[in-house]
């Protein structure tokens, strides 16, 4: 706990409000979130209450899911604040607070907001969760192209105050449908007499309100724009999405992604703060799944007992085969699943990319072979053969497994990041026993 | 390759070069770049040519660094097209475009830019590689706070044409230390006879130009903002870092940390088009140093020899055991890492996570011992406890060791994300393989 939160909380001990009142405005709502996520739950409700409306709107931005949802049941016995504190946060930031929600608590707080804010939760909320719908503002300042520049700056002025970013202008014809998206810098550097019309070039990219969020992010990555316009299919502006929530998205794409390859069922954005049950339930599903994996390994193994027996040596370069090729897959695997994710690779490359592999992979291969021989002939010279052998083809088939399996879960629908690294050293862990111990009790004759 | 590259590759056959530039100019910048680089060399050397300026420039922006520098080189035979080429890009661009090339040639292309040109190109490249002063541009605009709204509005129409983004305007002293930064919205929306003074609030948030980009990141993602501004230790405004920068920065460091966690070397971008010696290169030396790891686990095993002979079902369960350990490992490695990364979880909160991870992977761990409990009732009743409570530790060790691995990295400086899937696994084995036998040699009294 910072020294700020210590004195903070000593305020609070000595009840001297006015003091405490005072001296949480003079800090940033970042701050405050901050303060108040290290605070116990009683604590930082009270600390919240204490906000002005404006201060209390930033620090619950800022605030994580889990902390909002205290908060809120902590104002619940106060009508007022809760209600403005509602009204007050922008359209797309309350969408992503109701989402998080469990259902019979959405309803509830859906009837605090008014019938305006309540309108556009429920127009947000309509749309398919992880599509561009859920992320946009109706918060945009849109003029008609035959406005002059003056009037487009005057009509700014008067309907410019609600909306959530003013760097983009839209234009439109009467039936609302999208014309162009302007830069400020635009309007801004054009004479004032200009018609808007004049300086418009009718070249815009616009997002559908039923895009992939994941999909948005790449069209932001590629364009550098601010924000985006959002249209419906039939062409009619229905919002903005701005890229403060497409650097959320990605990021949490991101941890997704990652955490999947470690073999997290669902992303946890901090471990520190979730529940016990939580990491239970996220980590259990697929340590258990892999169990069954396993088995064909050790069901492998036990196969060849008697090629063990009369060779036991062969058993100190088990983990080290097997490994490798597991290693080697990890490997292309984390290649392909990032590629996929950035948009760098699609599905239908995997072909080209499959041939690049195969050399990759018997240079390394022959490599890692070079290595194991050198071993072997210090430990036991009379499997150099077995043992190189078998270290060229798990490496080979071990990253092909780890080229191929992002592309078949792409296939079906299915996130590649779930040919995660433990999936993939399992698989590859069966192969790699049967090449190792085939080999050898070939060329043991056994 | 699509219709429109296959249609534009006939037109250069057919050296139609008119209707060529005609058509080029109908597609987007990003369009140009997206064909460029499924073209050949010369082809798209030759499509680049017949660019205008101001789509050289932000065709140039969306190339890959490779095809940028074949682009260049191809260019060399023709003086003029090199040095607008350059003199046009963004400052920002142009540095990280530099960055990538080797020194011998970026001294001469260095020499064709303007004076002016290269003082900034210079400026910027003397900060550290990954620093904020890498990634700023000085193109901004700067106003003194005595300004009136009209005053300032004239000021930006005069000056803001060259500046890189209008949305933010910068409030500065006549020493040009900064003061204030403020939207460009809150300047229209302000009467025109108010003064700049009256409608700021002298808070701000700045970068510093030795800041690491990573942090960069994460203020940008808590704040929200689409620039920022950057000053040097005596507070001067020496340029601005905007959000489309830092996207890129976000996303290149996900890759890196995916890949490192994949035990890929250094990050590959696009392995579809990466070189075959750069993959090679990049995945062979943690290949190889894992080979020694694993030896140690072959050693393991082998001193257990007559463990193994005397109960050799013991074989079965090897891979599923030590398996799970690496498994559960590798979650809290990817969760430990990822937390890391967005700043989630820092150096200080492990002690804490400890304790937790405890619990966690107790439950894990006594959960999977059920599991394989129930497996050995079938397959070999005569080994339940040994390979029950095996379970329960090497869970609970391999969670240990994923955890706490990602903190000793960090705590010397490394890559927190070296604490790669195949590393953690490969050390889970060792500790499995010695608590597995050891158990079962004190069980079967050996």
């Amino acid at each position: 706990m910072n020294e700020i939160t210590i004195h903070l909380k000593s305020l609070i001990e000595q009840k001297d409000w006015k003091n405490l009142k005072n001296q949480i405005h003079e800090l940033s709502p970042l701050q405050i979130s901050e303060i108040i996520e290290e605070m116990s739950k009683s604590d930082g409700i009270l600390l919240f209450r204490l906000l002005s409306r404006q201060y209390a709107k930033e620090t619950f931005e800022n605030l994580s899911h889990d902390t909002q949802e205290e908060i809120i049941n902590g104002l619940a016995q106060n009508g007022t604040k809760i209600t403005s504190l509602l009204n007050d946060l922008e359209p797309d930031d309350r969408t992503a607070f109701f989402e998080e929600l469990p259902g019979k608590v959405v309803q509830p707080l859906m009837q605090l907001l008014s019938e305006h804010e309540r309108k556009i939760a429920g127009q947000l909320l309509a749309y398919p969760e992880d599509s561009v719908g859920r992320l946009m503002t109706p918060e945009y300042v849109a003029v008609k192209s035959y406005y002059t520049v003056n009037q487009a700056l005057d009509h700014i002025r008067k309907y410019g105050h609600d909306s959530e970013t003013l760097n983009i202008i839209y234009v439109v014809d009467d039936q609302w449908n999208l014309i162009d998206d302007i830069r400020i810098k635009e309007i801004i550097l054009a004479s004032p007499e200009q018609k808007i019309s004049e300086i418009t070039d009718n070249k815009f990219t616009a997002l559908n309100v039923f895009d992939d969020q994941e999909n948005a992010v790449k069209i932001f990555l590629d364009q550098d724009r601010v924000a985006m316009p959002v249209i419906d299919n039939e062409g009619t502006l229905v919002g903005i999405v701005t890229f403060d929530d497409m650097m959320d998205v990605a990021e949490e794409e991101s941890t997704e992604d990652f955490q999947k390859f470690g073999s997290i069922k669902e992303a946890i954005v901090n471990p520190l703060k979730a529940k016990v049950s939580t990491l239970y339930k996220n980590r259990v599903v697929w340590l258990t799944a892999l169990v069954f994996v396993n088995i064909f390994s050790g069901a492998a193994i036990s196969n060849f007992e008697d090629v063990i027996q009369s060779a036991v040596s062969l058993v100190f370069f088990l983990p080290l085969l097997i490994g490798s090729g597991g290693n080697a897959g990890s490997q292309s695997a984390t290649l392909m699943i990032r590629a996929l994710a950035t948009g760098d690779v699609v599905i239908k490359d995997w072909f080209k990319l499959i041939g690049k592999e195969l050399i990759v992979s018997l240079i390394l291969g022959l490599t890692m072979a070079a290595g194991v021989a050198l071993i072997a002939s210090f430990r036991a010279p009379e499997i150099i053969l077995v043992v190189s052998l078998t270290m060229v083809l798990t490496v080979i088939t071990g990253s092909l497994i780890g080229l191929i399996l992002p592309f078949i879960f792409t296939k079906f629908k299915v996130d590649p990041a779930t040919a995660s690294a433990p999936l993939i050293t399992s698989i590859s862990d069966i192969t790699g026993v049967l090449i190792y111990f085939s080999i050898a009790s070939v060329y043991l004759g056994i």
